[in-house]
C-alpha cells in the first residue's frame, strides 16, 4: 500500500513537471487546436493538446524500446524544425463527401540522441481544425538498419476522469459491447470474461481499451483516439492509468512478444486525437482519412458502391446451415458426404435470391457456405480448412453465375478463412482467379478463430500486412473486399478504394445468435468503430422477433423504423439488406426505403449526436439531388428537430418519412412504423419521434409539378 | 541434494519394476531381435527390446500428453492384439540398391482407458532383423476428434552408459560437429555454445540430442535412434537421463508450445531402434525406408539421379560474392543498386561453368545468388527477401537457359528463403512455373535464419508440413528437389522420390567459411544424419588448403583422395563436384574418378565400418557391372582390406585406385594421391593403405582383353 501511494505521488509529480523545467516549446495551431512539443530534462519527446483554450491532452511522452538495443526513449537534442502549412482538397472514389479538404499546420521536430550511436528520430505533427495527428519517423541512418520495437512509449494523458465510450483491448477481436464508464472504472476484464458470445477472446492487460476510444470530458470536450494508416505495423491499443488517467500505446505482439519488424527509414501509423466541442465535429472529421496515402491502384472505374443481399441471415437464425452434411464423417460407402438436407446454400435456392434481388433492384448477393469444408470449420486451430474453389455438390458455381448475370445481379464470393491465414495466402492467386473466372467482382473475407500462423493475433502486424495482401491481391483482379474480423480500418480505404468495408466490430449479426446489440449500441459505433472506416454492419432486419429458431424470445433490440435509419447513421459503400426476401415481401413499402437509398454520397450532414444517446445524418446521394435522412435514439424515447436547410432554395421536394408508430416499442412492439409522404422545401424543420429504441428515415427528393400539387406540406 | 538423491532413487525402482509386476508380456521375434510389450500395474504402456538374447532397449514406457485434456498415458487394459508376418521386396526409384527386402512380424496391440470417455490407442511394432520399428495410432473414436499433443511419453532406456555419437536437440538446426562421449558426459549447451559458426542454434535442454543417435554399448551391440515417415508432426529429439542411461521423445514445440494438431484417425511417425553387433549392419539396414509409405507419384521417370557442379563453392569461400551490390542501400541516381564487380551469378561465369560441365559430363548447374535480395538477405528476421523469380540485371536467365540447353546441361534452381517460409508459400505456384518455363528440372531451397511463422522452428510440425507442401508442388511440377537447412530425413523419399537429398546435417561448406569438419567427421555422418535418407554434403574439394580468401590457413581436414571416396561413402542421387573448375583442371587425372562415378546404384556392400572411425563400401552403378569402392579413415592412418568377392566370377576386371600417397597426410600434405591402374578378379583382395584424415577410391569395370593384358595384376 506504501508502495502504491509513492508511485502514485511521483507520477502526479512527472506530469505536472514534465512542461515545466524546459525552455519554451515549439508548437503549432489552427483555429482552436495547438500542438506544443518539446523535451523534457530526461532528454524525452512529449507533447500536449489544448483546444480553445483548454487542456485537452495533458504533457505526454512519446518514444519507443527496441528488442535488444538501447533505448529510444530519451537523451535525445533537437536538432531542427520545421513549420509548413497544408490546405487543398480532394475526391474520394466513393464515401460520405464528395470532396475533403486536408487543411493543416505541420511541425516536424528533427530529434537526435546525445550519445552514440546517436540515433536519429523524426516526429511530424499535424495540426488539423478538428484535432491532432503525429507520427514518428525512423530515419535512413548508419547504426539503424533492421530494428525491432518491443514497446511504443506514446501517452495520450487525459485531464480527468472523463466518461469513456470502450471495448476491452483485446489482440483478436473487437466484437465486444461497448462499456459506458469513467476511465477509472476500466476493466477489461470483466467485460471480457461476461463476453461468452465472442470466440477468441485475448486481453493480457485488465486495464486495456481498444481504439477508436471516445471520451467526453466533465466540462463538455469530446476526444477520440485512434490512428490513421496503420501499415506494417501492429494495432495501437491503449492501456488506462485507472488511477492518473493517463493513456499509453499498447501494441499487439508476435508470438515471440516482438511488436514490429521494421527497417528504416521507417514512418509509423499517425496517432490521432479527434476534438471538439461538439460531437457532431466528430462523427464529420475526416482527418483520418486526410492522413492516409492517396490511392495507389491504377484504375479505379471497375470499383462501384453497392447494396446487397445474402444468403447468410438464414444461416444465422439457424433457418439452414452452411454445412452440406451434418459432420465430416457423416459419409456413404463411397465416401461422400450424406447431404443433411439442411444446406441454404444450393442452387436453388441461391436462385431465388437472385430473383428476389433483381426483382428489388439490389445489385449484389452474398452467399455463404457455399464451399466444402464447413462439416469442421471451427474451432480447433485446425489450419486446412478451405481451398476457396471447390463448391459443395448441390452449388453449382457455373449455373449460378450464368443466372446472376442473366439477372444482372453480382455475386459475392465468400472466403472463410477460420482464421487460417497461412492457408489462405496459400491458395490466394487461386482464389482471385476464381472469382474473375465466376464474375464475382467483390469477396467477403472472414478470419473466425485463432490465428495461424499460431500464436499471432488478428490484430498483430503479421496479419495486419496480411489484410493489406489480400487488398492489393483483390485490388490486382479488380475485386472489392469486404473484410470479417479483421482489424478495425483506419482510413486505408483512401489508399486501397477498392477495401469497401470491413467488420471488426459487432454487427448486427450479434441480434441472431446471442443476446445481441443494447438499444443504444448504433448510437455509440459511429464514434468509435466506424471513425477509421466503413463497417459490413448488415442492417436492415425486419422481423424483429421470433426469427431465431433456437432462442424463439430472442429479439433485434431496435424498432423497424431504426433499422431503416441504420442506412443512413451508419455509413458503408457495401451496404446489406440482411433479412429474408419473406420479410421484405410482408413489409415491401418499408422495404421501399432500402431499394431507395444510396450508398456513394455527395454531401453529409450530421445534424445532431450525443455518444451513447442519438444521432441525426443527412445524407445527399451522389450525382442527385435527393437527400437521405436517418434518425437513431437509445432506450430513450425522443423527438429529434432536422431543419432543411441543405435543401436548395425555393425548391419543392416530396420527403417519405419511415417513422415508428405511436405505439412502437423496440421491446414491445418494435415492427409498428408509419409511412407519410409530404412536401418539404429549405424552410421546413422536420420534428420526428423516435420510440424508445426507435429511429426514423426520410426520402427527400424534388417533386414533380403533380406530386408538389398531389401532397400536402409537410406539418409538425 | 536430498532431493535429487530421492529422484534417483525412485527412478531406478521404476525402471527395474516395470516388468516384474504383471502378467506374460506380448511378444513377436525375428531371428535375434526381440520385442515385447506389456502394461504395468499403473497400466502404462511399456515395450522393451532384446537382442541375441541380450537387453538392447531397457522397459521403456509410451503415451502422450494432451493440452487441455486428460492424459493418455496410463490406466489402459489391453482390448486385443493381433500378430502377422510379412515378407515381400520393392524396388526404389533410386538408391544404393536395386530392390528392397521387407521382412517383419507385426504386432498391433489395441489398448483402451478403463475410465470415461474410454479412449482407444492402438500401437504397432513391427520386428525385422535389424530392429524394431514402431508408432501410436489413434483410431477414430467419439471422444477424440481433434487433439493437441503436448508431450509424447515414449522412453527409450539405455542398459548402461553407452558411447553416443551425438549432436545437440536443437530446435533449428542439425549442423553440428559431432560429439563422442558417454551418454552421462552429454551436455547440449557445451557443444551449442562453443557452435558459434551456426547461424540459428535454439537448445532448451540441456540434456537433449538429435536424432538419428549412434550408441554403442560396451559389450558391442549398436543401436541407432531415429524416426520414420515423419508427416504431419515434429521431429523428435531425445531427452538424455544422464544419471540412468534412460531417454525419452522430446517434441519441437510450435510457437505457444504445443507440440503437434492433430485429428483422429492418426498415426504417429514410426520410431526406430536398429541393432546389431555389427556396424556395417546399421548402415545397410533398410528398415527406415521399409517403414515409409511407397512413392505416391504417379510418374516417376523424370527423376534422374545426376552430378552437378554449382557457382557456389567460388561463393562460400569468398572468390565472388552472391550479392550484386554491396548494400540495398548502394544506389545509383535512378535507384538502381550499383553493382560491386563482385557477383559471382553473372551471365558469362555462369557460361563457363556451362563449357565445364558439358565438357566433362556433369549434368547439372546450380547457381546461388542469381535472384534479386541477397544485399540484405540474412540475419534480420525479415519477411520479404526474395521473390524466386527476379533474376539480377546481369544474369540473362533466358539465354543462360538456351545455353545449358544447348549445351545438355541441366540448370539447377535455388531458392533461397532466409527462413520465411510464408515468404515461400505466397510465391510456391509461381516459382515452379518459373522452373518450367526456364528449364530447370531440379531446385534447392534454403532455409537459413530463424523463421518465418516467427515463433515457428525448423523441425516443428508446421515446417514439417511445409518441406513436405514444397516436395508435392514440386513433384506437381517434374521437379527433383535438394532442400537445405530443413529437417533432417526419415525416409520419406521413398514416398517423394523426387525429393533427392536434403542438408540437414554439417556439410563440407563448413570447410569454407568455419573451423571445419574434423577428419572423424565423415566416419560418423552415415550412422547418424544419412541414416534417414541422403544428404547434399558437397564432396570432391581437391584445393584443400590456401582457398578462402578471409583465411589463407584454413584448410579441408581431409585427404584429396578421401574427398573422392565420399562420392562412394556418402551416398546421394543429387551429388555435387563441388570445387572449381580450375581445381579440377590442375588435377584431370584424379577429377576422372568423380566423372565415372555413378549416382546410382544396384548394388551396396558396406564391407567395414565403425562409427567414429573407419568405413569402406562398395557399390555396383546401376545398370552396369561397374563397382565403386570408397574408404575412409579419421585422424589414423589404416589399412583396409577390401575382398572383391562381390565381382563376377571367372572375370577380370580394372581397377583404378586412387589413393593417398605414402607422403599424404591430411594435415601436411593432403593433396598428394597416387593413381594406379591394375587387374582384378573376384579373387582379389584389395589392401588400401589410408592417410591420417585419408582415404581411397576405387573404380572397378570389367576388363577389355586388350586392357588385361596391358595392364598388371594387382599385387598388394
Amino acid at each position: 500500500m506504501r508502495k502504491m501511494s509513492t508511485c502514485f505521488l511521483s507520477l502526479l509529480l512527472l506530469s505536472t513537471g514534465l512542461f515545466a523545467q524546459e525552455s519554451q516549446p515549439l508548437s503549432a495551431q489552427l483555429n482552436k487546436v495547438k500542438l506544443e512539443f518539446k523535451l523534457d530534462e530526461a532528454g524525452r519527446p512529449v507533447y500536449q493538446v489544448d483546444y480553445a483554450g483548454k487542456k485537452a491532452i495533458k504533457p505526454s511522452v512519446m518514444g519507443f524500446e527496441l528488442a535488444n538495443d538501447a533505448a529510444f526513449a530519451k537523451d535525445f537534442v533537437i536538432t531542427s524544425s520545421q513549420k509548413s502549412a497544408h490546405d487543398d482538397s480532394w475526391k474520394p472514389v466513393w464515401g460520405e463527401v464528395s470532396s475533403i479538404r486536408d487543411h493543416y499546420e505541420q511541425l516536424t521536430v528533427h530529434l537526435k540522441q546525445k550519445n552514440a550511436p546517436f540515433r536519429l528520430l523524426d516526429i511530424v505533427f499535424r495540426v488539423f481544425e478538428d484535432g491532432v495527428g503525429f507520427r514518428y519517423t525512423f530515419p535512413k541512418q548508419k547504426d539503424l538498419k533492421h530494428f525491432v520495437v518491443s514497446k511504443e512509449l506514446t501517452e495520450f494523458n487525459q485531464t480527468g476522469d472523463h466518461k469513456a465510450f470502450w471495448i476491452p483491448g483485446d489482440y483478436d477481436t473487437n466484437e465486444y459491447k461497448y462499456t459506458t464508464s469513467t476511465l477509472s472504472a476500466v476493466d477489461a476484464w470483466v467485460v471480457k470474461d461476461k463476453a461468452t458470445d465472442i470466440v477468441v477472446r485475448v486481453v493480457p492487460d485488465q486495464h486495456s481499451v481498444a481504439t477508436p476510444l471516445m471520451l467526453k470530458t466533465s466540462d463538455g470536450l469530446y476526444i477520440n483516439i485512434h490512428e490513421a494508416a496503420l501499415v506494417n505495423y501492429p494495432a495501437m491499443q491503449l492501456h488506462v492509468d485507472t488511477k492518473n488517467f493517463g493513456m499509453s500505446a499498447s501494441l499487439v505482439p508476435d508470438a515471440t512478444g516482438n511488436k514490429a519488424y521494421l527497417y528504416a527509414p521507417f514512418s509509423t501509423p499517425w496517432r490521432t486525437i479527434i476534438v471538439s466541442d461538439k460531437a457532431t465535429d466528430i462523427l464529420s472529421s475526416k482527418m483520418i482519412l486526410n492522413l492516409n496515402e492517396p490511392s495507389k491502384l491504377a484504375t479505379t472505374d471497375w470499383i462501384k458502391p453497392m447494396k446487397f443481399m445474402g444468403v447468410w441471415w438464414e444461416l444465422q437464425i439457424g433457418k439452414s446451415g452452411w454445412n452440406y452434411a451434418d459432420s465430416q464423417d457423416t459419409l456413404d460407402a463411397k465416401g461422400q458426404l450424406i447431404p443433411n438436407g439442411k444446406h441454404g446454400g444450393n442452387t436453388a435456392n441461391v436462385k431465388h435470391y437472385i430473383d428476389f434481388a433483381a426483382k428489388n433492384g439490389i445489385q449484389g448477393l452474398l452467399v455463404e457456405g457455399w464451399n466444402v469444408g464447413w462439416e469442421d470449420w471451427f474451432g480447433s486451430w485446425k489450419e486446412n480448412v478451405f481451398d476457396f474453389t471447390t463448391p459443395y455438390p448441390d452449388f453449382d458455381v457455373k449455373a449460378i453465375s450464368d443466372y446472376a448475370k442473366s439477372k444482372g445481379v453480382s455475386m459475392i464470393m465468400h472466403n472463410e478463412t477460420s482464421g487460417a491465414a497461412t492457408t489462405y495466402e496459400r491458395y490466394l492467386d487461386t482464389a482471385f482467379k476464381f472469382m474473375n473466372t465466376y464474375n464475382y467482382p467483390a469477396v467477403k473475407t472472414g478470419y473466425v478463430g485463432k490465428i495461424i500462423p499460431r500464436g499471432e493475433h488478428h490484430d498483430g502486424q503479421w496479419m495486419i500486412n496480411h489484410y493489406q495482401r489480400v487488398a492489393q491481391k483483390a485490388a490486382d483482379h479488380h475485386v472489392m473486399l469486404d473484410s470479417h474480423e479483421s482489424n478495425r480500418p483506419t482510413g486505408l480505404h483512401r489508399t486501397f478504394p477498392n477495401w469497401m468495408a470491413s467488420e471488426a466490430g459487432r454487427g448486427n449479426e450479434y441480434n441472431a445468435f446471442s443476446d445481441g446489440n443494447p438499444p443504444d449500441h448504433e448510437t455509440i459505433m459511429p464514434f468509435t468503430r466506424f471513425m477509421g472506416g466503413p463497417m459490413d454492419y448488415t442492417p436492415g432486419i425486419f422481423k424483429l422477433k421470433g426469427y431465431a429458431a433456437a432462442a424463439p424470445d430472442r429479439q433485434v433490440h431496435t424498432t423497424l423504423a431504426k433499422q431503416l435509419a441504420l442506412y443512413v447513421t451508419l455509413y458503408s459503400p457495401l451496404q446489406m439488406a440482411a433479412d429474408l426476401p419473406e420479410n421484405y415481401d410482408a413489409h415491401q413499402d418499408a422495404f421501399q426505403f432500402i431499394k431507395d437509398v444510396a450508398t456513394d454520397w455527395d454531401d453529409t450532414k450530421v445534424v445532431e449526436a450525443e455518444p451513447g444517446d442519438y444521432i441525426s445524418t443527412a445524407r445527399k446521394a451522389k450525382g442527385t439531388s435527393n437527400w437521405f435522412i436517418g434518425a437513431i435514439t437509445d432506450e430513450n424515447s425522443r423527438v429529434t428537430n432536422i431543419p432543411l436547410t441543405f435543401l436548395d432554395k425555393g425548391k419543392k421536394y416530396i420527403a417519405t418519412i419511415y417513422g415508428d408508430a405511436a405505439t412502437t416499442d423496440w421491446q414491445k412492439n418494435p415492427e409498428a412504423y408509419v409511412i407519410t409522404k409530404v412536401v418539404v422545401t429549405q424552410a421546413t424543420v422536420l420534428n420526428l419521434k423516435l420510440a424508445s429504441g426507435g429511429g426514423a428515415a426520410v426520402s427527400v427528393y424534388p417533386a414533380t409539378a403533380a406530386e408538389a400539387s398531389k401532397y400536402k406540406a409537410y406539418k409538425k
